[in-house]
């Protein structure tokens, strides 16, 4: 791994001063112009030169008949061309001097021999030049924090810490809305497709380096270098966790890999301890996979398994400890002074057994600010797990009924907001303890998402919550595990 | 199981024609009143008696000093009274010819001995007067085709469906918004609390015979009646489908469910087995029990297990794929007829193998109504699982960069989903196969909601789908086991 990213053979790549595009034209409807458009959309601000057979202008931007005519040597060519067009244009490419490109066209080794063959002379043609390339058969490359998209969709949010490295396209451009809807945005992601020259492990290196990224998801269905999969992932996985999604274990997985990317998969049990042995955490589901994102890219990990669940509503706290039972963490009793604190603010309904149950608070205050601060010094437990459901429209109802005006209840409820979420991100920020928040209204609780936008995960559900607890810690478990293995080899 | 509805013991409770409330008053922030105003938000039709000892009215109805001085027998008691009133509330309303009520306040079994002396003198109370009562330490009922609700939570959307019965209020009340958001919405429900006089098994039997109900959901940290459950469930099941949702399996959340609903758990192993033996289907979250909802209660059973996937993304569909073979569905290759039938929609980059990849089409069309259309009549497949993704904004933002104006773009495009959403659903009815959509993009998708208000599930994930879809088959084949059962016992 070079120290410097900049060093990296990805670098310009995710970071491109200027792009060449090839398939855009001002056609809405054709892909290349909607992937063109989509880089405008995101704001990037290099320069664009399309490459068109004969348009004056592409989308504004002056046209060129070919990329020997650019001004400059681009540090990015983007191919989104009929499958035959492809390798002449990546010589041309190379002869200008381009050294970074992302070949989205399809057509080669996933629809059989005579698409391997094309692959194998577009590799060459690359080689040649010394050009390194992601696809085909790819939507490319985003990197938030650089305004660059080739994406599909358009990406026009906020800049995240979720790197990703796929070899589905879909999952990178089709998740923007709903990482958003889960509070998350990605760093930097590489749609890698066939693989041919660029591929998941290289890409992985690349984001185990970048700044930006705080966790790694991967979307896996297949492996080709698996040792040195697994060199890069015991690097990268000590400084930042890496979530894998597997497909391809089973027969009717395996078989939609190898149409969908050429994929040849293998066993699931082979991947599962390939993961174990090299700190990857593999998730469940795609939904899992960002639920682990959201909170391994944001909390420290627990120094033990004990959890305090604090709820105001039996049944998510029953769920919610049934999980946390299923998934090997604990819910020991809290400290005779965590007791003894807790007493005055919990009604005679409620319990300060584990999970601590409030059944009902008049005071929003108590349960979102002074009961997180007194759980998270208890020390009997290492990990907060808080279910969250506020009701804005009832709060201003109430002010309303008491002789407030809708626009003064309104802002009154906000602002309440507002010092509350706060207060409890700085509480735990301040403790350093895990706090994970679980809610089954994450799309339309402001609440939620305003914490969630202090960098606290509020996961959706009580189950997934503490899945991603468990997996955490599990994560810590693994690092600690390589470090003394990698110490003992240095020893000998 | 009478054959009358109307003549269950519980049909009055979800069925009232006029309540008697103790316990609200014109305090806004008190429990008794927010519960009241949900009733009154919900637009119950039937007569509104505040049972209050000072105030001349409450939330605007005529409130009376005792249940005594009401001038007729209401059919329904509710009581969010502190706990020390309560035995007295349910004895004065036997004695004025109450006969249901709900009990909703605390301090009972759930918190200990003295609790439970109190709770069995409630029931001795309602025994003498044949009062049959939920709760106490309860959410109560909701009936949404009879605009009745005394939960929390105000409910305001359209009837549905799903019944269900459970352990747990916030189950019921807080996932309006959560089952709106799925496209779906309850029909009747009973937060039954410690069910010291009416239990899940009665709500069940209750359920079972509703005829707004399609399928029946349960949130159970203990059964007390397991004989009698088995007894209901393979009856029940044989018309409908019951969905389970365990929480007790573990020793955490046994712990949680005795200082919630004061409940003594069984192991988790047993539960299963009771579970299989009398037709239901278990969820493993709150989340996967509406789905299964979703699913069970729209959907015919598949005839076999033989699934075809229609994706235009190469990655959910392998995912979709990967999840069947993990429950026991195939993914054949399609009749000749199909592929032929195929043939001129599929792109050169797409596929017909089963996942049926479009990879890109030009004409949304051809993926919404020809493409499921032909799906659908395929003989070698049993089930069709799509994907959804639609994206209004670009293609509002196409027509209108093709020169029409955003009003007129917006409207055809609104218009285009009316007409393929209309289609789709029609053509899934007309064949009478199962369907299943799945989509990541479930709140902001407009075509998406359009479809499931139509009454086609649309499940959250690919995962999801796929899981849903095995539920289904797994409740017909114990359907079927139970009837071949049943039938041996009838000839013996």
């Amino acid at each position: 791994m070079s120290r410097n990213i900049e060093q990296s053979p990805l670098y310009r790549l995710a970071n491109p001063r200027s792009v060449v595009f090839f398939g855009a034209s001002n056609n809405f409807v054709s892909m290349g112009t909607i992937m063109l458009n989509s880089l405008k959309v995101m704001g990037f601000e290099g320069a664009i030169y399309p490459v068109h057979p004969k348009e004056e202008t592409v989308l504004g931007h002056k046209a060129y008949r070919t990329v020997a005519d650019l001004p400059e040597t681009p540090d990015l060519a983007v191919i989104v061309l009929p499958t035959k067009l492809v390798i002449d244009v990546v010589d041309q490419c190379g002869q200008k001097g381009v050294r970074h490109a992302v070949v989205c066209s399809g057509g080669f080794r996933e629809v059989g021999p005579e698409g391997a063959e094309l692959e194998r002379q577009l590799v060459a043609t690359a080689q040649k030049w010394g050009l390194r390339f992601v696809g085909p058969n790819c939507l490319g490359v985003v990197n938030t924090h650089h305004k660059l998209s080739t994406m599909f969709h358009s990406f026009q949010g906020r800049p995240g810490f979720v790197g990703m490295a796929s070899q589905s396209g879909s999952f990178v451009s089709q998740m923007f809305d709903y990482l958003d809807d889960q509070g998350l945005a990605f760093s930097t992601c590489f749609s890698v497709g066939n693989s041919a020259n660029v591929d998941l492990v290289d890409c992985l290196e690349y984001l185990g380096q970048d700044p930006n990224t705080k966790v790694v998801a991967m979307y896996i269905e297949s492996l080709d270098r698996g040792r040195r999969f697994v060199e890069v992932c015991r690097r990268v996985s000590l400084i930042k966790p890496v979530v894998a999604y597997y497909v391809g274990g089973t027969e009717t997985g395996g078989r939609a890999g190898l149409s969908h990317t050429g994929s040849l998969a293998g066993p699931d049990a082979l991947y599962d301890g390939v993961f174990r042995q090299c700190g990857v955490t593999r998730a469940a589901s795609i939904e899992e996979m960002f639920d682990l994102c959201a909170v391994m890219g944001q909390c420290p990990p627990p120094r033990g398994n004990r959890v305090v669940i604090q709820t105001h509503s039996g049944g998510p706290g029953a769920v919610c400890a049934d999980t946390c039972g299923r998934v090997g963490l604990e819910l020991p009793e809290l400290s005779a002074k965590t007791v003894q604190a807790l007493a005055p603010y919990i009604p005679v309904t409620g319990t300060v057994n584990n999970p601590i149950d409030l059944t009902f608070s008049r005071n929003p205050g108590d349960y979102l600010r002074v009961i997180p601060e007194i759980l998270l010094t208890d020390e009997n437990t290492d990990a907060v797990l808080m279910y969250f459901l506020s009701a804005k429209g009832r709060m201003i109802d109430q002010e309303v009924k008491l002789g407030k005006s809708p626009q003064q209840a309104e802002r009154e409820v906000v602002e309440a907001f507002d010092q509350q979420s706060r207060a409890i991100v700085q509480a735990v920020k301040e403790r350093g303890k895990t706090f994970i928040g679980f809610s089954f209204r994450i799309h339309d609780e402001e609440f939620v998402q305003k914490v969630r936008r202090l960098g606290l995960p509020i996961i959706s559900s009580p189950e997934r919550a503490a899945k991603a607890l468990a997996a955490l810690l599990g994560w810590d478990k693994m690092r600690k595990k390589i470090q003394a293995s990698d110490l003992a080899t240095t020893r000998q």
